[in-house]
């Protein structure tokens, strides 16, 4: 199309940042290269805010936690170094049903058509293998090498992002980047909203579910990962309080959930459930599963042990009635009808108040020492409605089972991928992304270890203001991985950093920033009851070393361990 | 074979390592992960350190360093997680030729094979993945499934690392690592000599060349990368030893000859070059090229003037002289023969002492800025023999082109790849390969938006007690991007950083460190000529702040910088 046919030419970037803003997005992360200088001009100019991270992995993290909380984000990285960085950010995203938009500066489409030997490239003029590395981890590859199919190549991207709920990739050549296409194509936002199922399927699955759901004598509910990451919290909260019944969540689902429901009744994750949940779950005649990720850290190492005759799966794609398979049936549809007709159920309900209390043993002990069966527990009345709390794959992904959030918590944490470094980046996004909706704080846990990987994201959150509270364990090094296999290995080991220095190294103004460092249960009391810690409306980052024993771990995650480390030594 | 087969039964990871010792490798980057651990347990058994980095991609710029000063080096990574933050260094090492044993924890191939759902997987039971996005940027792949074939496949892949001079990937399940081999293999160390040159086609080539050598009346010799990355730099010296002819490097060659024979020239990058070079080369009748990359940072961007009907390219898979081509003939024995065949040779010499003074209008300036146009050709006086340079992606990259070099200098730079935070990485590797060979510095000059990126090395550096000399250069931000595109753009710009205060937080000890920071020549002058700072035996790191203007560069930046926008902004 020519130029003089557009209605209102506008250029392929603003077109595309646009569009990200129409979805809700408002700050874009990512690091600045060569390739995409052009196109970061117009992020000022469609309202979005740049981020600026440190390093395209950080960024990529941090797109995750922003998407986490805003519903969908978007990454700009440049040609072959930068999008690389960025790779296990991406595929994390990809593996847990994160959202995000990777935009790609590249070289321009001449340059790619000449096979030019240019920088970021692996000198043998191919410039389709990072494109090849990509899509592996992408659910829609946008490559935008031509004018007139840019808005519509980059609208489906955008849509499959937000309906998939996967990372999709964006190349914007240089010579792209003001080319110009319809800007009227705007006017009409894009339709994000599920395709509805087939109606007469649907009304079949749904009078199936209703069938057993009356016919079992102790349902429960146990929502997972995908409830939350496939958009159908809403439907969810909404048949659980119609129907009462007990309710579960699974550490992946840990927040899906309103835990100051009277239904609701803790975590369950095999063996590594809270106090009574495991019995009560596995003598329930009919488990009704929503989004469901039975991974070996979301079930405390496979301990999981619901019959699947004993269960109703849920999920985004299919619903699984025992055996049955209903696939192309979203779950979404499926759980509005069934509440709507629901009618009444007489179940035995029993008693599923979640026990998340101190172990007497711990809240009895004169011992000092900061555990973590005292700490996770404690942690639930320092919490406050609304937080946003992030845990890092190590101890604090597992202590979090046994912390009982107030109303509105929302928890994030990456137990499927498991790449640790991940919490400190995610916590920036996320970090920002409250800010953007006025939500006070944001609380990260991560440990000593896996805080050096993405250390330097604290940066970001300096240079855009961002107030998170950060805890980072002080316990010597990966003490998950010890549990797994090299106890006293040093390999293990982590050079012993000034944690709490590292803010002003990295530039905080002394009213920016305050830290701590509490080593028994008595300072953690104090530092709980600090009203200038505590501050919802503070101006401070605070940046707490938080120490305990190096062979101390949370009891789920000393059976996770052990089954991990059984399952790789397994000879046949 | 069963075990009982076999006459000397080794373990299978006990045999990895012994052959990555064999070949000269004394130590392993990388980051635990639970999949690797049991392997891990065999580095102190088989006589190897390992260094334990901070993350996976300083780990792989660290290895490339180290293999640039040792010949090879190997990095450790886990299944998913870990080897994807690694993608973007091993993509550098395979765009550069840079040889990285890349070993990979992998699930057990039980797990594999019943496709179980864990952690750092996509959830979607594919353990192929991965592998799948490194053999774009791996010259071989060892998928190590199967004690039977384990030892062929790891000798078949270490032997290739060193051959192609690129990654390799070999996996190792965690039910393989303790499997057993033949350990009889290991007394006969693996063959790494090239395979020789058909006789009769490469005799033919030698004596094409030496014909229009002869004939030629001012032949000159460019040295580039792949003379360094492709082992044919001892053939190299001979050849211009003894011939006399005059000697030119590019950018990426730099460090490759030895600086201080008399028929050095300076670098040779088209209009880039140190000043009178370009007419010398350009004028000559046959530019003998040795191992070219002319990428556009090499080339001041595409500024390279010397017609193919002037050349003689000599390469690792083939030689072309003219548009003749010889497939398949590689440089090394070729050159070894034209040397040996040379007789006298009688061209014009003329005079081509390089140039790499102070240019007056620095040296006469009583502005006390730290320029660059004075920086790097002053540093030149302040590096001993045997010192490692490197330099990172930006005004550091081309600095060093104006730095004359005395002899066994050698450089390290990603001119083609072009990472940045590369440098940072790479030192750390450099560093410990220099103190097992005995080599006293190292010295690092790197960017702040560049050690931004992978600041924490140096926690991996103090670790291992390695006592780089490291510059960061403080001109607030990204310079050569301001250079491309967007002088004043706040994309552009970094966090402020106080760089010096990082060591202590990595936790330096007072003995360990010092810091410097100056602002004037008269500082840098004052710094030089300081013995602790100079001293080949210190026991310190030692870091400064080397404050320059952020619109200074190096001359060679910014026109390379125009070019890059300009065929940025090419449009048809």
């Amino acid at each position: 199309m020519a130029n003089s046919d557009l209605k209102e030419p506008i250029d392929v970037a603003e077109y595309l940042f646009k569009r990200l803003h129409q979805v809700g997005i408002r700050s874009i992360h990512g690091v600045p290269g060569d390739y995409n200088l052009v196109a970061l001009d117009y992020i000022p100019k469609t309202g979005l805010r740049w981020v600026g991270n440190v390093n395209e992995l950080n960024a990529g993290y941090a797109a995750d936690g922003y998407a986490r909380i805003k519903g969908m984000s978007a990454i700009v990285t440049t040609f072959g170094v930068g999008e690389l960085s960025a790779v296990n950010a991406l595929a994390g995203a990809y593996s847990e049903y994160v959202p995000i938009v990777h935009i790609v500066g590249y070289p321009s489409t001449i340059s790619q058509r000449n096979g030019m030997l240019l920088h970021h490239t692996l000198g043998n003029g191919d410039f389709t293998v990072f494109e090849k590395i990509s899509s592996n981890i992408s659910c829609a590859m946008a490559m935008v090498n031509d004018a007139n199919s840019a808005a519509s190549l980059i609208d489906h991207a955008v849509k499959e992002c937000w309906l998939k709920s996967r990372p999709v990739y964006i190349s914007l050549p240089t010579d792209m980047v003001q080319k110009k296409v319809e800007g009227a194509r705007l006017k009409e936002p894009l339709d994000l909203s599920f395709p509805a199922n087939e109606e007469e399927k649907e009304d079949y699955v749904v009078s199936v579910v209703l069938k057993y759901l009356k016919e079992a004598k102790n349902p429960v509910v146990l929502v997972d990962a995908c409830a939350i990451r496939h958009r159908a919290l809403d439907e969810t909260h909404a048949f659980i309080k119609k129907s009462g019944l007990p309710v579960f969540v699974t550490p992946m689902g840990k927040g899906a959930i309103d835990e100051t429901l009277p239904n609701y009744g803790g975590v369950y994750a095999g063996d590594g459930s809270n106090k009574g949940v495991s019995e009560r779950v596995q003598a329930s005649d009919l488990v009704l599963s929503i989004g469901a990720i039975k991974s070996d850290f979301n079930t405390a190492g496979f301990t999981y042990r619901v019959s699947q005759l004993n269960t109703i799966d849920f999920h985004s794609y299919m619903v699984k009635v025992k055996y049955s398979e209903y696939s192309g049936v979203r779950m979404n549809g499926v759980l509005k009808k069934v509440t709507e007709q629901l009618g009444t159920l007489s179940p035995e309900m029993g008693s599923y108040t979640p026990n998340n209390d101190i172990p007497s043993k711990e809240s009895s002990s004169t011992d000092p020492t900061i555990t973590q069966a005292w700490f996770w527990p404690r942690l639930g009345q320092f919490l406050e409605k609304s937080d946003i709390v992030i845990t890092e794959t190590g101890t604090s992904n597992f202590g979090i089972w046994e912390t009982r959030f107030p109303k509105d918590v929302q928890a994030i944490s990456q137990v499927l991928w498991g790449s640790i470094g991940y919490a400190t980046g995610s916590c920036q996004g996320a970090a920002l992304a409250a800010k953007e909706l006025g939500i006070k704080r944001t609380i990260l846990f991560t440990g000593d270890g896996s805080f050096q990987l993405t250390a330097q994201e604290l940066s970001t959150m300096l240079r855009n203001d961002l107030n998170p509270i950060i805890f980072v364990i002080c316990n010597d090094g990966y003490t998950i991985e010890r549990y797994i296999h090299g106890w006293e290995a040093s390999y293990n080991d982590v050079q012993t950093w000034k944690y709490k220095d590292l803010p002003k190294a990295f530039g905080a103004r002394d009213e920016q920033i305050r830290t701590y460092a509490v080593k028994t249960k008595e300072e953690v009391e104090k530092l709980f009851g600090d009203k200038d810690f505590k501050d919802q409306e503070s101006k401070c980052l605070r940046f707490v070393e938080l120490y305990m024993d190096k062979e101390d771990a949370p009891a789920a995650l000393k059976l996770t361990a052990e089954a991990s480390a059984k399952n790789n030594a397994k000879l046949e």
